[in-house]
């Protein structure tokens, strides 16, 4: 029997992100990997971990290793939502929905919204993971260009004129950029879109992992003053993570958005999940509460800090002339422009020769474009490790920009 | 604005499950509930859990709590595997894939195969969860009848006339009627489908929780005996999880399926939530070896035959003659039927006047039918207050058989 015949229409557009098949090609220990958006192993606190695992299995263990509302635990949901309110803007725990990780976020949001052939903005370009779950709607996406201050307003009013359902967009430490919103294009993007008839999403995996310039407001926070609420009204839709501030492997998320949407996405999620692990909520709460968090976030700021300051100083010493960079503020990832005829696919099996690996960008790129950039991560790799790595990919990139990469194959 | 209008017209035909409503309803200390679907929260091994969880955060916590494979942690896919062969019939452990509750296996699968107005052949009542996770697609749903041996294969060669795509069943123990598709039905059904353009979901979450009779062969095995096949080859896809067996709070299923099918699969999980918890996976796999889940298996067994018994026990004693219900050999369920002029949605509202809680059966059902019939679980309550539970059922039955609920309103 042909099963590929039973499948959906709309799996044929799907294929495996080509970021998950280079992470399994750079599961070799020799290889030093730029190439996922690990958090660094080590920085888990483990210890802290082991106690609240033990002391809330025997203290709770009926209710944690027990079914749980959709909704996500309560004492979770007022951590997420005192730790994003502000003096002037109060978020409810009821419009705090916890999703299993902020993929889920992404996912559950796509199917509520986007009909097939919805027009979407992205940053162009855009995190991978959104790419994924949109794709199933066929959504007409429709690109803007980011400079070192995010997303170019001309660019998005063009993009308005479309009438978008949605405009997506992750506003601290891009991925896979690693540029920032800055304040005024936040107000201006907050003017364009607070009154319109579509959602914007707000993706903020990375914000509070800030290594220099200041804090910028969320932008639905800024919707809320604009409008002179005090709480969550508005048509931003908020997505946060344990991912990069605690641990991956607890697949915790959390979403804030108005009571409208929070209702719909809890309907959704039902069916999708029933419900995120009670068990790694109740270690994620037990684990976070007491100001643990804010201090354990304090460590990872000053570990990053040092890691990106050494690939940034390591670039700047070794890579060639030709080749720019974008220069973070904070979290994880930085890109890589190389002259236009580097092909970085190309690039990227040669540089899996020298045992060093990163993700091409033109994945992350609405249409053709893109083709020649690459993104690095800085968070996973120790200090002398980076260091190594460009050393490797400035070797390499020396060679390819005398001998293109293309004259190889 | 009117958010309403921004969501995708999918969702018009979602509704939040009544079963999650009353569980809200049932939430007061003194309800006796027998409306949900929890196993025994006192039978959690929750030592074993805690010194489990301590163990794998301490001695592979870099790993545990880090980004995971999309298809599930290698040890756990082997444990599930190993446990599902038989001496003829091997699983592979690439054919498994680990979900984040049997719950998401059922979404995914639909995500893959169902495209609007696909035909999909279900036991009527089905289980729920099913039908919410069809639902977005609009399938037009083709039910098929069964009795104390499950479906009643004449109305099943009808409903294949209409060239489904998809067959659903819950072979062992089935939620909400308890009944089990006996051997000789078994046969019959992988003759019917086997060489069929479709697949044939088998759900089968209780399937180790028997208390009486025998074992019967899993579908999946009985169709690679067919097509004289030593693993994996064919279109039934079977689900399991650990809800049941061990906790609920885990958010760990997992689904058995040919390589085609579970290449698909990887892909749209991956956009669904990356991975199922790491974390979770770990724990599971520590707390399930070196025989402790068969043995612990052995234990809920004999706890839910006893409260099955009570269960049984208590109707014979005291529901009134024009009632009648399933006697199950396993499992959390079964399915009590009213004389048809009594509305089970009616009864639970009394009922809860009386502090005793179940699922009425219509929201089970395809069609019309099933209102006065309703849900009984018997593995959450402790004996005696299963039978106190039964005995107040039973009053307010005597009660309703003399005056219908309806006159009530």
């Amino acid at each position: 029997m042909n099963f590929e015949n039973l499948f959906a229409e709309r799996m044929s557009v799907m294929k495996r992100s080509s970021i998950r098949e280079i992470l399994k090609l750079t599961a070799r220990p020799e290889v030093i990997s730029f190439a996922g958006g690990l958090p660094a192993p080590e920085l888990f606190p483990t210890e802290r971990f082991a106690e609240a695992a033990a002391k809330v299995i025997t203290e709770q263990g009926q209710q944690a290793l027990q079914y749980s509302p959709t909704e996500g635990m309560a004492e979770l949901r007022e951590l997420i939502a005192g730790r994003l309110s502000t003096p002037d803007f109060h978020i409810d725990p009821a419009n705090v929905l916890m999703v299993t990780g902020s993929q889920q976020g992404l996912d559950l949001i796509c199917r509520i919204f986007l009909n097939d052939s919805d027009k979407m903005v992205v940053e162009n370009p855009t995190y991978l993971g959104m790419l994924m779950a949109s794709r199933p709607y066929h959504p007409r996406y429709l690109p803007v260009e980011t400079d070192d201050d995010g997303i170019v307003i001309d660019t998005l009013d063009d993009a308005l004129e479309a009438r978008p359902k949605m405009v997506y967009t992750v506003p601290n430490f891009q991925n896979p950029q690693g540029v920032t919103l800055s304040t005024e294009r936040r107000e201006q993007l907050i003017d364009r879109t607070y009154n319109r008839s579509l959602v914007v999403i707000e993706d903020n995996p990375y914000g509070e992992l800030r290594y220099s310039g200041s804090d910028q407001p969320s932008l639905i926070s800024m919707d809320a003053a604009k409008r002179g609420a005090s709480g969550v009204e508005g048509n931003i839709i908020y997505l946060g993570t344990f991912s990069k501030i605690l641990a991956p492997g607890l697949r915790i998320g959390w979403i804030v958005a108005n009571d409208a949407i929070i209702d719909k996405l809890v309907q959704i999620k039902q069916s999708a999940d029933l419900h995120s692990s009670t068990l790694t909520q109740y270690i994620a709460y037990e684990v976070s509460r007491d100001g643990f968090l804010e201090s354990h976030i304090g460590k990872l700021r000053e570990v990053y800090r040092q890691r990106r300051d050494v690939m940034l100083d390591a670039l700047e010493t070794y890579f060639p002339a030709e080749v720019t960079w974008r220069k973070p503020e904070g979290g994880l990832f930085l890109m890589v422009t190389l002259p236009e005829q580097v092909d970085a696919y190309d690039l990227l099996q040669r540089a899996l020769e020298y045992d060093v690996a990163f993700v091409p960008g033109g994945d992350f790129h609405i249409g053709k474009s893109g083709w020649n950039t690459f993104r690095l991560n800085f968070s996973n790799a120790q200090p002398d490790m980076i260091v190594e790595g460009v050393k490797r990919l400035a070797a390499l990139l020396k060679e390819e920009l005398v001998t293109p990469a293309a004259a190889h194959k």
